[in-house]
């Protein structure tokens, strides 16, 4: 990965608001958390959306989460892993943001062969029937901070090893690879956001094993004492979901994103000061300390803190949103519609 | 990866002289290259050997390779993506030497699915059988300078970046990851070598997909032009395969080499003067330069320098054969026994 020339001058908003305007974008993984809410997003730019979910039952497929555009995206089911679904898919389309993934650090280590399978075989499956049937289209993937694995100094740039704690970041990390040698050898052009803990609407709240920041947001507002693993005092930086959308619109618009490698981050919190504020923004729950479960320990990372000046200086996006405004934005939304996401009762 | 602290004293040459009498070691991949050559010295160290090979079509195996050793190795044919066998061999192993692979940067490229199947789902199939039926065994894995890809200093050491040209420098990566988060997570001890141009006796000399020198010399010792391509600069840095075997051995008994990675690496030439030295050996052939044919070019990676320092300073390892004592054994070997590697007619 190399660094591109900076940029004198950053990607204008104005740019974002008009060129998604016409294009047709297809979203893998489209009806989980982070792939809905940019297909909102892209509704609203006058994108023409097509979503590809195959709603695996442990991820964050959820059909609500497009429940208020679903007349105006196409929704189609398929596994990134099904060639010739994949080959039909990628035709014609100007933009894909490649979100479908097997997540969970924790599941990666009881069944790691589904989580390269996904990961790895579903991604090349993708990339392939681009080069056969969509060379020209932009894929902007989403990469993981899990990639890093074990943290050797914060803030950890995109020069920093990659050295992964469980066999997720091995899979994410390799996807990512596949992506920008496909840009390289091909001319696919690809960019990877290496995401850190993304929270917001729209994201699964059935289990603990994806996204915890959420999760406790669900303890929270049921009044649940929250559990925060070891003393509390681990670094995690955040960022809230339109942040990240507006991340990848902004990479997909650019050329200088192509063949790049890009952190995210922006809102770092101690878990609890983190948890201290949700319960503040709920009004409701408490929290105690207690030892990591062992599967939980082996592959815990350390603080991290991301250096995202890359991605600041190339493309000029900054995070806009703060942690008290994202959790107080992601409370309304569940107040508003949680019997769709959890059932209380359980 | 963590570099272990400095060893005062070196793996003593006695230590591997005793260490393998009466253990039981099982090389996959070891009708190949470098495990049939492995066997050999293992046989000689009397251990007990077991080979797991598939013999695939295009790969290295050939069981001409342990003609001499046939009656005193036990061998077996599987394929390390077959779960079941893979468990029933990996039982009672005191050591496995893992050198089963899709080795073809090319072949890579025009099917990454089988290169991904079987450099990632096959290790992680032995390594998962060796986790629930052997997790106290010590396992070498070989992996490869490819893994580097495109290089930004010479001499590389362990820390530069892992930046693949090619779908076998991804998925040798994500296994050679899985190794060392194996051994960091479940104590399966673990260790990778990053070959550079491993050559000598019972190398394959059907195709030219794998190990230039050999096919080099077969061109050579055919009287035959061998073509160079671009202007024949290029650096590559060549180890013969008893050092190789030797550091095999070495980081098995070595427990300062648990969940370590390490360079080989030791006699670096030009192609031009590589092939000028080849000639002179064999007193045939003849060479000229040649564009990069595209499919080359692309994955190609400048001039490649292993720094190999650390597995010196840690397991007291050394390369002792020269480039021209490594190609006068490697063609004696074929001359005797020309007619089971390679037709001269064809």
């Amino acid at each position: 990965m190399v660094v591109a020339a900076l940029s004198d001058r950053s990607t204008e908003m104005s740019e974002i608001e008009t060129a998604f305007k016409g294009e047709k974008v297809l979203i893998t993984g489209g009806l989980g958390f982070i792939g809905s809410n940019l297909a909102y997003r892209l509704v609203d730019l006058q994108a023409k959306v097509s979503i590809v979910d195959c709603l695996l039952p442990q991820a964050g497929g959820n059909l609500f989460n497009v429940h208020d555009i679903k007349d105006r995206i196409n929704v189609t089911f398929a596994d990134i892993r099904d060639t010739e679904a994949m080959n039909e898919r990628v035709i014609g389309q100007d933009y894909i943001f490649n979100l479908a993934a097997q997540l969970s650090h924790v599941d990666s280590l009881t069944d790691p062969f589904t989580d390269l399978d996904i990961n790895c075989r579903g991604h090349l499956t993708l990339l392939q029937a681009c080069q056969k049937y969509n060379p020209d289209v932009k894929i902007i993937y989403a990469g993981t901070r899990s990639q890093y694995g074990k943290i050797e100094y914060i803030p950890v740039d995109e020069q920093h090893p990659v050295n992964p704690t469980d066999t997720n970041g091995i899979s994410k990390h390799a996807a990512e690879q596949y992506h920008i040698l496909y840009n390289n050898l091909y001319g696919i052009k690809a960019t990877s956001l290496r995401l850190t803990n993304t929270y917001g609407p729209r994201h699964q709240m059935k289990h603990s094993r994806q996204g915890f920041l959420n999760w406790f947001l669900r303890l929270a507002m049921d009044a649940q004492t929250i559990k925060i693993f070891g003393n509390g005092k681990q670094i995690r930086d955040f960022n809230y979901v339109d942040d990240v959308v507006e991340a990848m619109l902004m990479a997909a618009v650019n050329d200088k994103a192509n063949g790049e490698v890009f952190n995210l981050g922006g809102s770092t919190s101690n878990l609890i000061d983190l948890v201290r504020l949700i319960i503040k923004v709920t009004g409701t729950g408490a929290f105690e300390l207690m030892p990591f479960p062992e599967e939980h320990k082996r592959i815990e990372i350390g603080d991290y803190i991301a250096n995202h000046n890359k991605i600041e200086k190339i493309l000029g996006w900054q995070p806009k949103v703060s942690l008290e405004e994202g959790i107080s934005k992601t409370v309304s939304f569940y107040r508003q519609c949680r019997s769709e996401y959890w059932d209380t009762e359980q």
